[in-house]
């Protein structure tokens, strides 16, 4: 079986589960800047980002610092900065993303949801969720499906990206986790946490692209350290890159 | 500065900044089943765990099944499987323990209160929170106490442990986070997610204890492997054991 039929037999199982298609409520334009023809055309891709647990208050604003001087399209920072990073942004364009359920995703529908309006409530613009893995991988796809829709309901206009941590998945898993993905009104696929064994590679960029197609952006996030992969990566369909490394990316 | 004036020294600058004791509304016995003469002895100590993303429905069952075989204290498993737990563990006196605003900690306390009450609606018998660390290493104290309480409060008679993510901190950051810990009316200090760079140490677990006193226990977690770190760990003054390798453990 070729990819493309792959693809449409994961589809039609989701059919027989009864995985409607729900309508994003999302507003959000899937954008791609522009061709990659020298490092700081990255800037606009890229979100500037700190998840590290033991990352201070001063490196956020360091962080929003950079943000702001080298153009990135905004920061990622776990829930507790949010407030930091808005004040430290105001005034600008930039967006401040965060996570939800991160990095394991194992956790109960309710709380990301929850989760979800206190992040929107402090300010954040944008939301990287990450999938129930184990559950997506022992074929309990319904649950996966509600637990994706519940934080979409629950983040309204706001844009959900949802994290499939495709180094713990296999072909047919990451398709299935793009398409449950999809249904429940997500607007972005992304592919990796940086907290798991492996990050984005080029081979998941194009599948996740194969299988969402152009409705959806494709985040490539995990272990892009330098100016080449970051560059593959948008060659690749990427519409946004999350990296920590964002400044050596962008001065080349 | 020898290490009992460093205690007493970080204890009165909590002093100063008005960070009081609560009296902890969690009812629990902190035990210590007794002496560890043969691998076997070890497990009313160990809690079974899989906190892994990918652990699918049915490894949880298996982790559950062992847990009463060999007679472990209970089991730890991420919210999502809690009630699957609960529904294997039926009948016994094992527990179910699981984690909250794991493994990064960054989350917001309010969220943090969310996951607790849901936990505990599922049928969580013990927490197991992550300390603020970015704010512990920012000596944002009084928000990292406040985050406790919060959890500590939401939890009522349910016992919280605080896990510090030792390998991030330095000696002064430690005993900072057990006292604070305390203070917030915690049941139990505890080393490490098993999610970052390193896991517990004999070191940490001593000097844990000396900071804590008889009042609270000591769960040591990350990278305990085999019976002879598990034995030391338990004769080093921890109560409690997490590890996923429990059943070689106590096969020896």
């Amino acid at each position: 079986m070729n990819q493309q039929e792959l693809i449409q037999k994961i589809s039609e199982e989701m059919d027989e589960l009864g995985i409607k298609q729900i309508k994003s409520p999302a507003k959000v334009k899937i954008e791609r800047p522009g061709p990659i023809n020298k490092p700081s055309d990255l800037a606009p891709y890229i979100e500037h980002t700190i998840l590290k647990p033991e990352a201070t208050r001063d490196q956020i604003v360091k962080l929003c610092k950079e943000a702001k001087e080298f153009g990135f399209k905004g920061v990622c920072v776990n829930p507790i900065y949010i407030e930091e990073a808005k004040k430290q942004l105001k005034g600008t364009d930039l967006i401040v993303n965060t996570v939800i359920g991160f990095p394991l995703g194992a956790g109960i529908s309710r709380v990301k949801a929850e989760e979800v309006r206190e992040a929107v409530k402090a300010g954040a613009n944008e939301l990287d969720m990450v999938i129930q893995v184990g559950l997506l991988k022992g074929k309990e796809y319904k649950l996966v499906y509600e637990d994706i829709k519940a934080v979409v309901e629950a983040a309204g206009p706001i844009p959900v990206k949802v994290i499939l941590e495709t180094c713990l998945l296999d072909e047919s898993e990451k398709i299935a986790g793009c398409i449950l993905a999809m249904r429940a009104g997500a607007s972005f696929v992304k592919t990796a946490t940086g907290f798991s064994k492996g990050g984005a590679t080029i081979e998941d960029i194009r599948l996740m692209r194969a299988v969402v197609g152009g409705s959806l952006g494709v985040k490539a996030s995990g272990g892009i350290r330098d100016y080449q992969t970051a560059k593959a990566m948008v060659e690749a369909a990427a519409n946004r890159i999350g990296c920590s490394a964002s400044v050596e990316i962008v001065k080349g």
